[in-house]
């Protein structure tokens, strides 16, 4: 008997994460012996609750091409934690809901807290015998999911980061004189997105030539010392700090702001460490210093993303649905870089079991990060570079760019 | 006699002030009756002081090609401002040097500050009875250039911002709860770059919902209210505001925080006002709210950029080094728009007096300015989408664009 697919969007937006959605729509429609209807969650799993859906197979051709390459996400997206309680009523109404829709496969995009509901949805699923097959789609530019190489969303934040901080050190060198930036990358526990900053090095020595993760402990006198040998050699020196990084004592270098800065009304004022940084950098130096903080774009941005990362987010979300159309349920679909190093890269899709997933996370591993903790080794470069390749075509109206709205 | 050309870059980056370059080094090599070499000065007129300067008829055909997509200033800027008194011993120095060189022409690419020195220098010649030529080559992402239609650099700046605005709508719409973004954009005195985020908008009433420009007086009070009327309609509200808007005393809305401070020029910061307002909405309206500083991606963006843009500001250096060889001296390269409204767009190159130019700005008209102050009307759309069109291939490198360095 033919069942339906329900899909929902979950956690924050990526580059690629609608890309995704139509590799599932894709695929759901080729299946045509398993699979008749493709719903979407509006507002995934907590929308779902309210009844909130669409049928996603109504969208023209044309309309599909332009999501793929139509950042955020289109759904909607939600941050909702299913119960621990099995008994909770929220289950057996999902399930009811499920049924009256004939869904026979869920899927989940999205990152460490998105994997906790396919992991709860397919563990009370296994337990009332329901047939109904749970997949998880990775997503997050973050990087920060086990058992995958790399997650969807990744490259194109990378390679932003990386076309970013390049054109940011142009335009910060363009006087003569002493000048410090401090870019603040998107990053609370893993440095991945910061790390990538390396990247827009045209040589080696090139600015960025300080990059900090929280990966490593953040030392206040540790950064001046390294500044002033970094002023030393150059005028412009450009600096990349991931916002969550912390002293020994686990204190983020944001919250060393949070007394300093209150507004007129007596309000704190909350800034981040980039900020931080600037004013420390201005007391102690007293050289021209300016703070960016790069913000929402490098995970949002439609018009700087990795042909590599599309394709690869497009095809995870078409090898869920095989898989789950085969049986797979409980399953993260996950990468395996099978090339070896200095091989051209090669990546496959695997299924990996979704309890060991969610709720964890991946770190920058200690040996990549270099320089007594203010560099990124050459190993990062080589895992990183075949991520940010590839640039599709853009479609534009009236000169900026055509996405595609619910 | 053929002489040299020497050209400098001044002011603030954008992305096609090459493109400039490079129009007045093509231009320059066409014209072999009557230039030999194109000489730039590095760090404008400041590092030409020290004898810092290049050749740069030594470019290949591909660097040059790569140099017109390369955004910041390849040849380094200052802000140098010449004396007042033309007794100072700069001006006989420095055209001691143009003799040195065998100078006949002499282009100056940047906004108000730089097209001082042109009027000056020209005035000094002509006192001293010097024949070089000398002429400004507007480039400005303010758009507040007198005796011009629009600046090249303007264009390329409000695609960024229209594009990057539309994509933070979606980042910010994704979740199903009352929230305001608060988007800090360049201007402190004009708003033209702020005023393009409404090219952003998919359709009439569509964020950005409200746009607040320095030309117009801001008051908090008035901005809740607009607020919390905006927040009746949706969830979701886009707020674009210029960093330098100011309150109808002339205190600018930044300084309402305790974080504004002064350069080492005396300068006052003009970093914080989307923080200030972040703050206020926050404590006001109790609603998740977030601000995002676009900071200097609006004027370095090589990767969004109008091709418009781009070949206007080579076309901009190329009319002037033809203007030049006819004998024009003191004068400023302007745009004319020739198509009238509903016309196909089209623009002619003319020149103006540099000394009616140079220390004026322009605003954005009263009339364009609508809703009682917070959006923007339908004539400044008409006026702005041709600047914004089309897109430029890039070049790239590893995943990252490829750019000429120094």
């Amino acid at each position: 008997m033919k069942k339906n697919i329900i899909v929902g969007q979950s956690g924050g937006p990526t580059a690629v994460i609608n890309a995704s959605l139509c590799g599932i729509l894709k695929e759901g429609l080729n299946h045509k012996e398993q699979v008749d209807k493709v719903y979407g969650m509006i507002h995934g799993i907590e929308g779902f609750l309210k009844d909130d859906y669409m049928d996603l197979t109504t969208l023209s051709e044309e309309d599909m091409e332009i999501l793929k390459h139509t950042p955020a996400a289109y759904l909607g997206s939600c941050r909702f934690k299913l119960p621990e309680d099995f008994n909770s009523i929220v289950y057996p109404s999902l399930f009811e809901k499920f049924n009256q829709l004939n869904i026979g496969y869920f899927f989940y995009i999205g990152g460490n807290d998105s994997m906790d509901t396919v992991s709860k949805l397919s563990r009370y699923g296994e337990r009332i015998g329901s047939d109904i097959r749970f997949i998880g789609v990775p997503k997050t530019i973050d990087n920060d999911l086990i058992e995958t190489d790399h997650t969807p969303g990744f490259g194109s934040a990378a390679k932003y980061v990386a076309s970013t901080v390049r054109e940011i050190v142009l335009d910060a060198s363009v006087y003569e004189q002493k000048a410090v930036t401090i870019i603040e990358l998107m990053g609370r526990h893993a440095g991945w997105l910061t790390a990538a900053s390396v990247l827009a090095r045209k040589k080696k020595d090139d600015n960025p030539v300080l990059i900090y993760l929280p990966e490593s402990n953040f030392d206040l006198e540790n950064f001046a010392r390294d500044l002033e040998q970094a002023l030393e050699k150059r005028n412009c020196v450009i600096v990349c700090v991931s916002e969550g990084i912390s002293d020994s004592n686990g204190k983020f270098i944001c919250e060393y702001g949070s007394e300093a800065s209150v507004d007129n009304f007596g309000h704190k004022m909350l800034t981040g460490c980039g900020k931080v940084l600037e004013n420390f950098v201005r007391n102690r130096f007293g050289v021209k210093v300016r703070s960016v903080e790069l913000n929402v774009s490098q995970r949002c941005s439609g018009m700087v993303v990795s042909g590599t990362d599309v394709e690869e987010a497009a095809l995870a979300g078409m090898e869920g649905v095989k898989g789950a159309c085969r049986g797979e349920t409980g399953k993260m679909v996950a990468f395996a870089r099978v090339s070896g190093p200095g091989e051209e890269y090669r990546m496959e899709c695997r299924f990996v079991d979704v309890n060991q997933v969610c709720n964890q996370e991946k770190a920058v591993p200690a040996q990549w990060i270099t320089g007594d903790g203010n560099d990124i080794g050459e190993e990062f470069i080589q895992y990183a570079l075949p991520l940010i390749q590839g640039e599709p075509d853009r479609v534009m109206e009236n000169g900026i760019p055509k996405y595609l709205y619910r």
